[in-house]
């Protein structure tokens, strides 16, 4: 991408603005109305096109790829502009708060038909998480190659970082981890274009598996780099502070955690007539819209033409999958007998069955891509995904039942318990010293 | 402390410096010399005395903490300062590039024997790193105080942040981790108090210890203050900036591993007399002093006074402490057999030894405190540090385990092999799309 070549990302950071000539340049290049139709001439993008361009764009910066997602939108009057925030990173994306100032949108400005705002405002939320997941995959990327090249160069205790076990470990766990998050994106996007009516569920997977994997792996990046890497001049520690806001914006982390398991467990609850009294439906509309049960839509919307014909030579990794969607099923019943309409307010039985859910999603979708190259390539030639395959979903699938062994037993409790005394003292409060 | 009533934080970071008038300041309440005897002049404090004047500093500012740490060095003449470095944090803390220039340092100021300057040097070090580590608690201390506050105050779903079981996770897990490290930390500087001859390998505990709790201490308080956590005008994102250095510098953390690892191991490989052929030195000698092996020491040094007579009613905790040690040895006595002198470049499992050494020192100082305060305040009253050892020690003891089953029982090779593969190609290089 030409426009990589002259863009400046430190400069963008002083001035805290991308800049007008920059802006009027994508614009030029067709990148500001990515998924507005031809005919209203835009780029009429599919969700997998928009997707890899976000995905471009976090490579450049995390600024502009934010910048771009804005963009995407439309421009209102009718609202001022006020005072600007002064953040932590991002600081080239002009964040201002906005007053609201008898704002009446013109009719042709309505997006779908009036009263339908409710679900236009969820479908760019969705598209929104789902460029977060795309553009962590690149941001990922981009840190790969920067950090593989130095480890390479860089020499301690007479000889090269990158031959340090802990090196090595920080760096195979970077790549498998992105091979992961890059299948669950884009068999994400590859569903909504062929026509899923809902995709919050797996938009919400996405953008916290993404946003947390960035952080993690932006932080070792930086710890490889060593003293360096905390200096201005290199861009380890913007990228740093432009992405901590990736898991508070966009729906908080805990947020999207309580719905992925929410609206997981609404058709189950459905399904199972004898709980017909619990209505799980006020806790979950406030927080987003709802979807089917993650793992009967697995199997319908997935299986049929995808895991189902899991390549032979992948079923050690495939048959697990089956077996952990049985246990999540299981024990999400369990819970939801157990806590009937209060499931809404345990917290940790959620957390604990989204992230089970995401990693069951990320072995399906890790399945599935390798399946598609074993089919295009043969199997011998595609040693290096199968290696890949077999390394992250026997991790994915530790966690799954870890997390669901959790469910059962743990000392939430105890911290809960310890935080209560806190709230209580005020403080930390425990003296070691006289005085 | 007054000091900190008119100190601004904010504002040091603004101009860069502390400021000349805050340092005359701190001088002048004697808080530039803490260390030097008081025939010189100093405050003449004890370990102990000096890393808690060390955790009230980090209670202030991580900035200033580290600028007091250097002045608590001797200024030289011989050196010519060059430009300044421009850092992620700690910007009031000016950093320079020293350049060295024929330099001499008269006899009399020569920090003991002439020749000793290693062991002056490594002593500085061990210092630093024991107030790191105090420096951890004070932060993390601080941190809870403004977090509490927030989650009782701020309301969301119509009722406080406080009542949500994530949030009682996050505070409940800091608050228990911070009665460890505290009692981690100051179980040391009581030992180099009563004239321990060598305490790096404490040190190192502490400093690895602490500063990566730190690290997710504040990035969860950033969480929990969401959008407004991300502002420059709250204090969580310049502590974030300010500590994410201190894994890195006074020794990375990864190196502190293996020198927590290997100084264990080198008593151990010299008391078997069969594995006498094995020259553990060298690696080791670049990595920093030797210290005896952690599981003898402890049984030694802090034992005989402290958990031979832990509390009877602690039995049920203190028990698998034991287990832990002898498992400990077990499986590093296997793992020097098996290595020899390559264990020195097998830092997989030099982590794991090291996370667990950590782990049961920790359990050995939480007991440790706990009998003292049974002892002093009786059983009955002391229900909410019970909670907490109780709390606390299991979760420690599973860490040990599952780090001691891992050097077993891991997919390293898989990580390694990845990685390399990824060094080859020189690139992430897995193509989702073609072209």
């Amino acid at each position: 991408r030409e426009f990589a070549d002259h863009y400046d990302q430190r400069a963008v950071e002083e001035r805290g603005w991308i800049g007008d000539d920059e802006i009027r340049e994508l614009g030029e290049r067709g990148l500001l109305g990515l998924y507005v139709p031809e005919e209203y001439g835009g780029a009429g993008l599919s969700q997998t096109g928009y997707c890899r361009v976000s995905e471009e764009f976090a490579q450049i910066d995390a600024t502009l790829s934010v910048v771009m997602g804005v963009h995407q939108s439309i421009g209102m009057k009718g609202f001022e502009v006020g005072e600007r925030y002064d953040t932590m990173g991002l600081r080239g994306n002009d964040l201002r708060r906005l007053y609201f100032k008898d704002l009446r949108i013109p009719p042709e400005n309505v997006l779908g038909e009036p009263g339908e705002g409710f679900r236009t405002a969820m479908q760019i939320l969705n598209n929104g998480r789902l460029s977060l997941g795309t553009g962590s995959v690149g941001a990922s990327k981009w840190l790969l190659d920067r950090v593989i090249q130095h480890v390479k160069e860089r020499r301690q205790f007479d000889r090269p970082l990158a031959d340090f076990e802990l090196v090595q470990e920080k760096i195979g766990w970077m790549v498998s981890f992105t091979f992961g998050l890059e299948s669950m994106a884009y068999l994400t996007t590859g569903l909504v274009d062929r026509g899923i009516p809902d995709y919050s569920l797996e938009s919400a997977i996405c953008k916290v598996s993404g946003t947390e994997f960035m952080w993690y792996a932006a932080n070792r990046a930086l710890q490889l780099k060593g003293g360096e890497g905390y200096m201005r001049d290199q861009p380890y520690e913007k990228l740093l502070r432009d992405i901590r806001i990736f898991p508070i914006f966009e729906g908080a982390n805990d947020v999207m955690r309580a719905f992925i398991a929410l609206s997981g467990m609404k058709p189950l609850g459905e399904e199972l007539k004898e709980l017909a009294d619990i209505s799980l439906s006020e806790p979950i509309g406030s927080l987003g819209v709802l979807a089917d049960y993650v793992a009967g839509r697995i199997q319908r919307e997935v299986r049929p033409d995808r895991v189902t014909r899991a390549h032979p030579e992948l079923s050690a990794l495939a048959e697990p999958v089956t077996d952990q969607v049985k246990r999540l099923r299981e024990v999400s019943e369990a819970q939801l007998r157990k806590h009937r309409d209060g499931i809404a307010e345990r917290q940790f039985v959620q957390k604990r069955l989204s992230d089970a859910v995401s990693d069951i999603y990320a072995q399906i979708a890790v399945l599935s891509r390798v399946t598609a190259i074993f089919e295009e390539q043969g199997v011998g030639p595609s040693g290096q995904e199968r290696y890949i395959a077999e390394t992250f979903c026997p991790r994915a699938a530790r966690r799954v039942r870890s997390n669901l062994d959790q469910v059962e037993t743990n000392d939430d409790e105890r911290m809960a318990a310890i935080a209560k005394l806190a709230y209580k003292r005020g403080e930390y409060g425990y003296a070691l010293f006289d005085g």
